[in-house]
């Protein structure tokens, strides 16, 4: 598998016109060599593709990539070593996902008459279409989310600490096989439901608060993405108003995450149905965005979106509307793109009445 | 308080012959502005402190952020914005703490005859010396982060698997107070304790294992950093021998942390210690690193350290012996720097017979 990828890899190095290929992120990293090292993996068509990886690393990197030649470098000789496996490639034009700009004048300096350009797309144009491996364990990541959600609503009260509702939600997430959380926790309650990245406070939730969770789960390293709004006891004539406005636009969205669709069109059907309803100030977002071993990667859906979904994609589907003083809703899934529709693998339940606690 | 950072900064900007300073990273925006927004803080001497955020956290800056006027960006002018507010400073040299490569080429290009420099030390030389409200939520920080390893010691038993032990750990730190993990959770059991940065895998636990966890919590945004290598069951010679080395070097280094100490001598005495019995090989990082608003920040316990201790510091003591195929053994605290001496924050036992489960 992992050599499939390189070879592909080493494909779209030649189609960019790139005579080498240095991968920095680690996301990439585990997607190409299959190891969580991190470290900078040099690919080229010419030579060998070589890990290196730092001396504190070495052995998982070892133990773990396939596909490749695993060297140590400590911080001292990080640079002369890159340096020497580039010039043995002797080429014009190397590419990169992501440098440091320390790295990147460094490598200038020492590489004359170079040139380095990013070109992230070499791999996430890969990335971004999840084979059948890939969407399984996408799959699990969503089901964890739910699993956590679920934790959620039974323990959500009036009175309760947001801390200690992220605590429960990442209980039952890690107790199931959650490595990891795939991004900080979000528990948005009463006017603090009104930011997108609220974060989690000390705040105790009241009757009446609109409370906003946004979470997700790392499985094998890939991640799912997941927010509901609860509403705690019986929702204002405005609460209604607004999470039915968005409940719509995150239905119909849904059902146009289809191979060939336009991200900015999918964003323009969500934003025109919130706009409609006079709340199109408060969606101050994107519609979607990519996830796969990272929770914001292509492609997008949102207004400045070039991308066009294939199947295999995978991404979210989260309108919202946030007014400053009053509160916010926001309903999001993650959603995964296949030949006959969009296969949403959240699936926590999100009709109002499910939603009041 | 806020203010009076920024005050100090301006007086750092002006010491350093900078004319404006653009801070952009998170943490250090949460320092001086007072925001988990992120966006762009400008500061010069000239002209009132402005923080750009972007429109998705414009709210949350609006109400969060002192000692400074709050704008809000779209992706599409961020560029013009930033550049406007820096041409009417009309500056020579702006100082940044971090740019990306991109930033930092495109603001190249339309501000004309102005250098960009990387001076992060500006901002870090400040961040590094805590104050006492500081170093009240690192002392809660490091007290989650025991209770965190207390309930691992209650759980810890052979079959459990290394993700159900970290599920415990951070649910006895969130339902105390931390919003967050510090960074993610390593549980390297078995062979996979000779691997520093190990993660978190579904692996069960076996009698004889190793069991090293390293982890934090996150206290109003405060990290600390704590790990315990666990034994699972009677030590065998060779564990209590690697076992004992780490530790004696952990505590001998602990009395060293000590205002006016070098961050290199602290490190050689560690290591002089583990290489004194024939581990030295195995001992492949620094011996420590400061912690704050980040996990890894100066000053530094190293080979290559420049630092000397202040008080007001908090530094991790982390000795570690990591032998591939057998496995390994880390002890780290996270100490503060006091005028009288170092003082442990995170206290959790570290003698043998307490590791055992």
């Amino acid at each position: 598998m992992k050599d499939m990828r390189i070879k592909q890899l080493i494909e779209s190095i030649e189609g960019a016109g790139l005579d080498a290929y240095m991968v920095t992120m680690d996301p990439n990293i585990i997607y190409y060599a299959g190891t969580i090292s991190g470290g900078i993996l040099i690919v080229s068509p010419e030579a060998e593709p070589f890990l290196l990886a730092s001396r504190l690393n070495f052995s998982i990197a070892q133990d773990q990539a396939t596909g490749c030649e695993v060297k140590p470098y400590i911080r001292k000789d990080k640079l002369e070593k890159i340096t020497v496996i580039l010039n043995e490639l002797n080429p014009k034009k190397i590419g990169f996902d992501e440098l440091s700009l320390d790295l990147y004048k460094d490598l200038g300096k020492r590489l004359k008459d170079v040139e380095l350009k990013a070109a992230p797309d070499v791999v996430m144009d890969m990335r971004r279409v999840k084979d059948t491996k890939e969407q399984g364990l996408m799959r699990r990541a969503a089901e964890l989310a739910d699993i956590g959600m679920e934790a959620i609503r039974q323990f959500l009260r009036e009175g309760v600490r947001e801390y200690e509702v992220a605590a429960e939600a990442s209980y039952a997430m890690r107790r199931e096989g959650a490595e990891e959380r795939a991004f900080p926790f979000i528990v948005a309650s009463g006017l603090r439901s009104a930011y997108p990245h609220a974060g989690v406070t000390d705040r105790r939730i009241k009757r009446g608060d609109f409370v906003t969770v946004d979470m997700g789960a790392t499985y094998h390293e890939y991640q799912s993405d997941l927010t509901r709004t609860f509403i705690m006891g019986v929702p204002s004539d405005e609460q209604r108003a607004i999470y039915d406005v968005v409940l719509e636009a995150n239905e119909v969205a849904l059902a146009e995450i289809q191979s060939g669709a336009a991200g900015v069109k999918v964003d323009r059907i969500a934003r025109g149905i919130i706009e409609s309803e006079g709340y199109g100030d408060y969606f101050i977002h994107g519609l979607g965005h990519g996830v796969g071993l990272e929770i914001h990667e292509p492609p997008s859906l949102s207004k400045t979106s070039e991308d066009i979904l294939k199947v295999g994609n995978v991404v979210t589907d989260e309108p919202g509307i946030y007014i400053p003083g009053f509160g916010g809703v926001r309903i999001e899934d993650t959603v995964l793109v296949t030949d006959s529709g969009p296969n949403r693998l959240t699936r926590f339940d999100k009709d109002i009445d499910a939603m009041c606690v």
